[in-house]
């Protein structure tokens, strides 16, 4: 991994969500331009300090030198927008798989350049677009596949958060310290190019279609801001096939609000990604239906990207994991608060109130007190 | 990790929330009672063959003779029921840590000589209650300690299932192949036992309060099954304060409807499982309130739980699993489906979409065709 | 009308319902016991004062002296509970036809008597279960009906409220004022006779099934009430068939949730008072589907009792009314405030809306001023 | 009344809703342009035959020669859009008041001429922007006028219907038929003009701004349509706020998703007609708010236009309405289906009910049959 080091979020999710796959394990990488301070996260998560490298020269040096068995495999670049192109172009001129946090370069030029590399290094290259994951999206590609839409009338998404609101109605110094809001580290776009793009890559995956103009209006929301923080783009199609991405990050209270529609001559899709395991289908004659994971109507693809039995949210695994932690203090002897993890006691308690609901049961269906 | 090998649902939930816990990692253990198959597993996941064991007393011979350092921290029992009480009596009294999957035994009995097994060697055991590593659920319990709801006044949990019913409704080899109903493997209870006590201990975890009596209503709905497959279980906790728990496993469609209502004198709070990130308070005198993780606004033990931001359900991480599942398949040139992972395809066109739009913004609006 | 007048809720629908179903007018009754109120009442409402008589004697008298054809053809009962038998013994001997508030009457017994009346004057008899008129629960009866669920293995029903938390929280003088906790008036019940029966009645009407035993534990809440205020109610409908009614006043900010599940061995129905017009149907190997009135797919008895074309809830004509409403204290040279109705000024910016839309779309999509 | 005659599902919802205000009531006008079916349909509904009237010159004329006291208060015009301005022009010449269905004329020179005869004539004049009269949407123009919303950075309105999918999809004689695709009656717009421009109302009817300046993309969808059926429409209220409306015909299974987000700098409102009596407030510190209709939270203005006690959907006068049309049909001797009204029986059956519950909770909680 390059970036992603202490404090940041998406690089704790590609770490989680490599580990999650039963495909990867993180082992070394640059966890930070501040040599120290990515020794010290490596340290601090048991990584082999000679894989922490320097920077991304001798990441390349260090890891060609090793056999192909021991050499890193794929390297996951989630630095900021402006140096993902030149880290990628060094890892694929020398023949690494990489997974590369998006928007993958600054601009067109850049992002052919890496393409024409791709092709040239036969390497694998893979883009995070993480939405594209998720088994109803999976769910929604195949049935616009199947043809259950009729002929597509409208294409409609949007991408609304409000996180950074706090910060642009809060003082100068710290809307200068966000480097998504600064031009030559984000690029040209903040809002567009950090989850507009989203929107656009959702909807020319479901649908299989391309976009082929666009008429966009954005807005600054403030005069001492350069850059879009919310917009309307309008999409076409064909000639008679038009859209709309909505995008905004200043929707003041708005979490993370992506959510698509497609509208067919027959039936239409609807799917928002904070319930993403809900996937509705209209049509004219019929109930609506709704699709959920874990069931054996769906497409081979969106189950092959499921791994809970129906009905049970992922968040069951962090559910658990956090009950693991719990485990971990109490091993540990560090403090910890009363209910992180279910005891010894909370057993007797379930076996008594087991007993006592069959005991009721088998006698005539009375008070049965739950302790003796 | 004893239990849970190949196909084992529950067992692959412990090992991918152990991981994403960042606290402890796999490392061996007993993936079979056929020590062949377990062989086979761990040579699949990539153990030390050598901490594959054949049964209990050979692991607790061959860890035990490890430096306390390389020995197994904890272990995880995913057992079918019957065999939980031998297991972890075993493990006890040997000092290892254990994750005990519920319920923790076949009765009563056993259940309080685990409890003093457990005081006796001072270890730390934990039962697999995962509702309560909720985030949301957390906070229903802080909030209800904090005093907001006033005076409870009922309390209400259900946990419905529909997954029997295929089984039941099938053929008696059906039937007889499911543990489940096997009163020697399942113990006393099938459906009070599996997911009641779920109810059960969710009510007691949130609330702090202790049922004292239980008058039960049992339905096995067939007569050629011995155990019960619903119920009904009124409870008690004081004179005046009521509650019921209602489960069953033959709701024909439904997943896994888990869901609890506390209802006091100022205020009552509810939440359901297949929906976990969001709690709802209601009042008589404001708007009803949506709770959801990672805001400010809650309490420590819940925002401790919670490792996304707001807005993103957990499930991103196996979204993006799913992702690198795809890459994975691509590095070893496996084939894999269109759509497994976002290539350097989507990236150009990404760059294409926000320079376009851009571009248009910058020229009053107008249409700018996005591969220009 | 017999009862319902000044501030009554429950006259008021009955009122509006009457004159909604394009059956029914107002004529006449008796609107207080209290004969001034009544005529005061009677004047405002603009009723015939000769028609509004003193007590039922009266109103017998009255009416059976006109002609058949001025006569009032049906007399809505919704006096408090205990008065209901005396009033309506006499005006079905008479030969009235007779819309009663629920409960019947106080005991089995009266409404034994009031049954062989009603058979015996050849008269039609109807209680006020509102909850069976509302499209969606007559289209989950004929799905039943139609089978679709296979055999039913579970029915499940709560009817949930919180407006007499604040009652009795309040003084004594504020709870001793509430006739629905006075036994003398409202009868042996309050929470079961108030809204459980509504429970009971709906699963009687969905499923065609009769309720064999029941075994019910109710709570007073406080030591001062005699009367239940909360309650669980265990069903038995055949020795494998079981249910359960949940009813209760005192969920703290709980509106009025009465909603009802019924699970089969093949699929499974939920429908909710809050949400009237979306039904569920839960099946094991299809999505689940939305039932919504309006809709071909529907039953006759659903779509007879539907009014407005999908996706207008019912409210609609509510919304309309209260503009309605604006415009008659306009036309009075009332005082109303802005925004009571849609005035001329609106109009004129709807169509520049609209044309500057089509000078738009028409110009290459360009901007354009509305107003020019 | 002119226009909504026999299966005018708009004419209907004025007569309901106009009653259900308790200040009108429909006593004649011009049912159809064609003189005996507008007579068929005043003799089937009771009106005054001589108050039904062959064109608009009649019934000026009949009307101003009846006495003030008599004459007709209030005319609402429900015909095709390109009636509209000749017929209300006549009426309020005549000083008569009027309801009016939007849109208001066929365009904006209409329109002024329209405003200028109503200030000239002083009389009342409404246009028939329903959703304004809801509860909730009343709510939202009081939140935004607090202030609640800091300063509003985005609006985004959307109007969604699938209704003219079949009709398009259908033969040519089909799309011929619908007067809403022929410019010559329904104007220069379809989709715009029939409910784009009620997206248009909510927004300046809530937030108390003025759109200036749009840019519109609209679609036609079939190359035989002259008319839009499908649109977004970039709106400019000031420099730095900005705004979309999107409304289509054409989104196949959606009935009536009218929905609307106001997005300030401290909150956000979003509210939607298919579940009207929920307005969501998010915000970024605290949970998200669900306003209700009927509680004391709200302001006068929206409090104003609920007639219904709190979690009482407005539906349910509907309910209670066919339950009055089943009892109709019994006293009428007409048939009807079992299940049209409750009969007495149900009364028995809850009495029993409740009896039986009272008997087991009073025996300790044992099992009462419901027949003794």
């Amino acid at each position: 991994m390059i970036g992603g080091g202490t404090g940041a979020f998406i690089g704790d999710t590609h770490r989680k969500s490599a580990l999650s796959s039963g495909q990867f394990e993180l082992i070394g990488g640059i966890f930070s331009s501040d040599n120290s301070r990515s020794l010290e996260f490596a340290r601090k998560e048991g990584f082999d300090l000679k894989r922490c490298y320097k920077n991304v020269e001798e990441l390349i040096a260090g890891e060609t030198a090793l056999s192909e068995e021991e050499r890193m495999q794929l390297i996951a670049v989630v630095t900021p927008n402006a140096s993902h192109f030149p880290i990628i172009k060094e890892l694929i001129a020398h023949q690494f798989h990489v997974m590369c946090e998006k928007p993958m370069t600054l601009n067109v030029d850049e992002a052919k350049v890496i393409e024409d590399l791709v092709r040239d290094n036969d390497i694998t290259f893979a883009l995070a677009h993480t939405y594209t994951g998720y088994p109803m999206v999976r769910q929604m590609r195949a049935l616009v596949e199947k043809g259950l839409l009729g002929e597509i009338q409208r294409i409609d998404a949007q991408y609304y958060q409000g996180w950074i609101n706090s910060i642009i109605h809060g003082n100068e110094t710290r809307i200068k310290g966000v480097w998504r809001l600064n031009p030559e580290v984000a690029g040209a776009s903040c809002c567009m190019g950090d989850i507009g793009v989203h929107a656009f890559n959702l909807i020319e995956y479901i649908t299989g279609l391309n976009v082929q103009e666009v008429l966009a209006d954005l807005n600054t929301i403030r005069e001492d801001i350069s850059l879009d923080l919310d917009g309307t783009v309008l999409l076409r199609f064909t000639e008679k096939l038009k859209g709309v991405i909505r995008a905004t990050q200043v929707a003041g209270g708005v979490e993370n609000d992506l959510n698509i529609g497609i509208y067919g001559s027959k039936a239409s899709l609807k799917w928002s990604q904070e319930n993403p395991n809900h996937l509705y289908l209209l049509t004219d004659n019929e109930p609506a239906r709704i699709y959920k994971p874990g069931n054996s109507y769906n497409s081979d693809l969106c189950e092959l990207g499921q791994t809970m039995p129906a009905g049970h949210p992922e968040g069951i695994y962090e559910a658990l994991a956090n009950i693991y932690k719990g485990i971990a203090k109490s091993i540990r002897k560090e403090q910890f608060a009363h209910g992180e993890f279910p005891t010894v006691h909370d057993g007797v308690r379930g076996m008594q109130f087991i007993h006592a609901v069959i005991k009721s049961n088998r006698t005539n269906n009375t008070w049965v007190n739950i302790e003796n």
